[in-house]
């Protein structure tokens, strides 16, 4: 167990020197070697994105950058570690050198992310890379490679292997549980993070600590699982998650502001550069994307974010899947073009109808993009018969949220329009005949 | 709007003077005729009996009393009816005196409570009151009756039929639905404060101010419901509670309590005045039922709990509606007698396996009472198309909640022993063996 | 440094079994060997006597208990030692024994606490012992001894002398700093709880975690000390306690409580077994002392305090050192006696006057006592000149608030009075006159 | 009364109909009147200017905006409003038309901030505007000032001359003592606001709503004064506003990077437009002025702040008024031009004892400015002998604050230094004496 323990980072949770302080009033600690990676270019640039992006168009406080949210997953990782250290199924398969790859993997996680990242990626352009492949270029080379390999002695390649999911060995696969899974230190630190930022209690009450002591390993000692003294703290942090989409990461303000800067991107995305765009700050992104957008429909849309003025198109019409359930199925999971194309149809037929000239971007659909949020589900260790069960079997709030309540509750589809059609188009229930008509033109 | 607002204790919400605080960091306005109340015989007692009982055997901290609980209560109902006096159906229906008339039964609605009040009632022992009787004898004569004429000119007899929910107007049943429901204004109180005191995070956080904010009236304007700005509020609370349950209310050590004093009370009720018992403090009451039970079989249960030493009964088995269900369902709602006299058909059993005296008293079997958890529906105004849904309808985590998850998961069956024959016990699995046996000799 | 890591109890800070929960959502480790002492009838008794006393007379819901406490300051004796096991200096000093004995000494602090022994003791009666000496009869036998010397290898010898200041060796007196001095584990706990139950905010936000952080021993290595990184940490704590002192301990509620229950005392206890006494629950000491005093003068104050009636006396008059100096200085640090006749020559003069019988009993004087609060400094690490400077030197605040706001603005003389008298008392500024003839007339 | 409580705004703070959230879970009610406000073009300026500009370099999490604060601000004049229109002194003098005018002043209070607004104005460039009247060309003219007349009824110049603090009727001389004063909105919600996003504890737990509940008029009636049951919350505000200076306003590193941009600012400020770059945000103000400082020494300086690598400049020596007084009394309040010249001084003396190139920007002398903190007075009504007393008369560590801690203690003389020269400056102690050369040369 000791080796763990040992390292120092871990030993600076308790100590006195090199601390850095972030909310809610928590200290991080900071080793010469760590602060060497927080100084550098690649990583300061996180501290100029922001971890929220368009949520601050209805949630105004949100403006935390994912340079504290990588501190905070940081923070996270060194406590996992230190608890887990006790446990000899854990400390017999992890030895110190992949628990420091760990710690790099939890401060470096989001190393790839550009401004706006999340609702980019969900649109599937082609020619438009993943995060996470894009975090190898500042991975591989430039400053934090070399504190790697010179204060770290590990190889910047184990980093990107560790991220991106290559189980090359027992102890690589449980360590990537922590990192991507139901109960991930990625997802304690955000739902936390987001909630204490936006001002809300939704994300940040889940017991968080009780959490963290009850973690195990899974039977076959291969990857994450919980005691079940820790069951009700995962209820917890799954119902947490369903909170905060509800009313933040979905809440229909930010789904507005998402679909508008979607159109736009989708209009300019040919004429960028996407490898420079992606390296700029959130605030060179948006002069960068506003310059290209100049005077065209994208530049119209992309001024209601970013201008001096703010102005979001308005909710017309939404459906979910309790209700209007065969529109709700048309549409959920379809790619971006063509949902804009649809949305095009219906700004042609609101034309006519309301016999006013409607241009085809004032008209946004927005719909759940193919990829289900991850299922919820997590073996159980029940102590008392020396048994795992799967979270959702024993909690039929887990199955539920899994299963119905996420995506399908949650994730509605939405119709956006201009502030200046919004009337005329939410008068007589009109707008759900011109989806159904603009559906069945698209086929 | 004016004539509630006008009511001196809501005045008192943002004013100076006459105030008295409670956790966490509330302050709540007293007026003389308030202070009265607060200072009378009847009143004092509370101060005297905790909120929770036995739960302090587990959470040593959880010793507020309903004195404060009731304070809580009673700064609700005055934020409430602030909040409500902006409804035009609400205030046009609820007048000052009723309004006035509601704040006294959100003060006293707890007045009849005595010591372990709840475990008592869940047994249904012939003869015992319901506290909601037993407070009328506090109501209706003595000081508090008094100040009511004199001070509030209310007559006592209007609280007694309020709280006991005689619905003689339309104004009634609106004000009844706020002290008994959903979301009623104990509830809000209650959750909040056991988790504050016990030291959990589990019921504090449903966004308590929210829930409020968004209250409003039925379709039909007879009772409660809320807006769908408040709906994920009400989901949170409803969780709240389940949580709650699960790992405080329903904890297998507040079991295992529980069903020590229950099965102790049942022996001792033959020979007790119940009438002066149940006006006692909580520590005279352990005193009476103490010195009654002398070294009987009662009297080795009661000292486990109120004795020096600490020494509760431990769970040897247990099973839920998801395992075992064929003998859950043998067992839950259960009158009392028949699962006294199942646990002694367990004991003589036992007696005969393990070969030694195992005394009738020495295992005592829990099982969920008849009367289930309220459902907990509520009408959700659906803002955007002017319709009112049911909270169950439009939200599947409160419907598997109410359903499912609630009394057939939370509440288990649980067998107890003394922690002399827990091992043996527990030992090749031989319980489930024996709590079959038992209930076929039961019959 | 790994031997004091080693210490089960400092495994269990974040281990997952055998933990108990108290507030602020604090986890307590629990060994089988702390568990024992926990449910030992010593032990338990704490659970049965409050924290506050007679503070709950003026904040309600402040009914913690000297066990939770007790638990509090456990955990922080844990948490310390995690701390300092990285200084040097430290663990060559103290090593694993010294720190179990530490970590008892913690937990068994407050064995000898007897209810409301504060203001007992305040008024020094000859035959009152302190708690301190009390502890020695149930650390010395009985269970806990027992379990001392079983389960710990302890000698309760030892713990008494740790306890008691006994200086045997260079590491206790470091270990005594930390259980008692300016920024001790006793202080950092009962602030922060108090205010938590009593539902303030002054005593619960000094940033602890900071302060234990930057701990450290003084220049010559025989006292706790903190580093300048501290020192904030240090002068918000100094602040807390004036502000605990201020609005809590001191409030002139509180204190007329206070006054009844020490003037009914003396009255009383030349009849009572202090011995037995002394060893009772609270709700125990009640009835004893009650019973005792009868329809006597000293029955008439016990029933306003502990009647079923709340009534506590008035503040007629009240002067502090900075107005009325002069009479000030005559009150302050008299004996108890002296104070009581006074007031007995206030009463009989207050009869003249007002022309109506005012029982000697019916106005009682309130004055500090004659101990001060210690005055609170500390060295002061201050590493960048590699220089110890103590606190008061470079902390003009902490200066004032030990030199002149402590004892002297805060702990005011204060006159009481049954309130059937007080606006006759108050009426004219009839008081400052009483109390200045009184004061000759005893001269 | 009643004429405040019907202002929409004020009302909305009950209601559930436009809301936005800010931390720490605040609703901050909206009126369409308001949103107007917020969505203009000057105000959401607002949203692209941190409150706290280079705090960030040391609490990464400070990034929060002005936007939020303004908001934040607003609803206090809510509370405050409610609070008072209580008492009849207050409503007798303040009309609705008043109030609503404050609500207007403290939303729009900061709207005149530019980036960096205050380490600027404190070295008092000639030609640089204050912050207030540049405020002027935004409230006067634009959409704002169509929204006020059009929507609110108000001229804009009504909220410039009320902000300006021009006293042109008593009812405004109290208003202003809201709005800047020792216990204004202003200072409320920044204290807590900073320490929450910064994630300390220090500025958020003064007991705000107690300080609110306990506002009152001075003896005149011409100004904020507290009631006497307020005192200790105005002590603690008093307090947190020095711990906020100690360790997050004044911070070392806070002041290194500050003492960096004011030297490449006074080196740039000949060239730059004011008029323009005054009105950027954040972002824009940095690249504009990174742009204009290219590959000069300012260059090199904002190159640390604002570049890829985080590089500030080392404290190499500090002293303050309670040591090294001599040297602090030269230092302390000298014009920034002076102060400019002496690190010139320093900087080619230490070349001289250095033997290498020391360039004159290389050291930076950061000293307090002129103008001292606001002193801390405020009158006291002491309720029972219905007289005023000042604040500093009745708590001497308010006074001791005023007077000596704040500006003396807190703020620090101190010398900076490029990282490359940082060792060898601290060496042997040299600084002290390049300081006094220094000094000496400059005459």
């Amino acid at each position: 167990m000791s080796g763990l323990l040992d390292i120092p980072e871990i030993r600076g949770l308790d100590g006195a020197s090199g601390l850095v302080r972030i909310p809610p009033e928590l200290d991080v600690p900071l080793t010469p070697r760590v602060r060497l990676i927080l100084d550098s270019a690649e990583f300061r640039r996180l501290a100029r994105i922001s971890q929220l992006g368009l949520v601050s168009m209805v949630y105004p406080a949100a403006n935390h950058t994912r340079f504290e949210h990588a501190l905070g997953v940081y923070r996270l990782a060194l406590l996992v570690l230190r608890r887990l250290a006790d446990d000899p199924r854990f400390s017999s398969e992890v030895g110190p050198e992949d628990a420091e790859l760990f710690i790099l993997a939890a401060l470096l996680h989001d190393l790839g992310h550009w401004p706006f990242c999340h609702p980019i990626e969900d649109i599937r352009l082609p020619g438009v890379p993943t995060h996470e492949l894009f975090a190898n270029s500042f991975l591989l080379e430039g400053e934090i490679a070399d504190t790697l390999r010179d204060e770290w002695a590990v190889q910047p390649r184990e980093v990107v292997d560790l991220l991106s999911g290559k189980p090359l060995s027992p102890s690589w696969r449980i360590l990537q549980s922590l990192l991507s899974g139901p109960v991930d230190i990625d997802k304690m630190d955000y739902l936390m993070r987001d909630s204490l930022h936006a001002g809300v209690p939704y994300g940040r009450h889940f017991d968080q600590s009780r959490l963290i002591r009850n973690l195990c390993l899974n039977e076959e000692g291969t990857s994450l699982a919980i005691t079940d003294k820790g069951k009700t703290a995962a209820e917890m942090m799954v119902f947490a998650r369903y909170v905060m989409f509800s009313e933040v990461y979905w809440h229909h303000g930010v789904r507005s502001a998402t679909a508008m800067l979607q159109r736009a991107f989708t209009m300019l995305v040919g004429g960028l550069d996407l490898d420079v765009l992606f390296r700029m700050s959130e605030s060179a992104w948006i002069s960068e994307v506003t310059a290209a957008a100049g005077d065209s429909p994208a530049g119209e849309l992309l001024d209601g974010l970013f201008g001096s003025v703010r102005q979001l198109y308005k909710r017309v019409w939404q459906c979910s899947f309790y209700e209007h359930r065969s529109v709700y199925r048309e549409l959920a999971g379809r790619p971006f073009p063509w949902l804009a194309a649809c949305a095009e149809h219906m700004a042609a037929l609101a034309s006519t109808q309301l016999s006013r000239v409607v241009a085809p971007h004032e008209i946004l659909i927005d719909a759940p993009p193919v990829e289900k949020e991850v299922e919820f589900n997590l073996p159980v260790y029940c102590i008392r018969d020396d048994r795992f069960r799967m979270l959702g079997e024993i909690s039929p709030v887990v199955k539920i949220l899994a299963q119905k309540q996420f995506d399908d509750y949650v994730k509605r589809v939405r119709i956006f329009a201009h502030p200046r059609l919004a009337r005329d188009l939410r008068a007589g229930g009109r707008c759900g005949a011109l989806v159904s008509e603009a559906i069945q033109r698209c086929g």
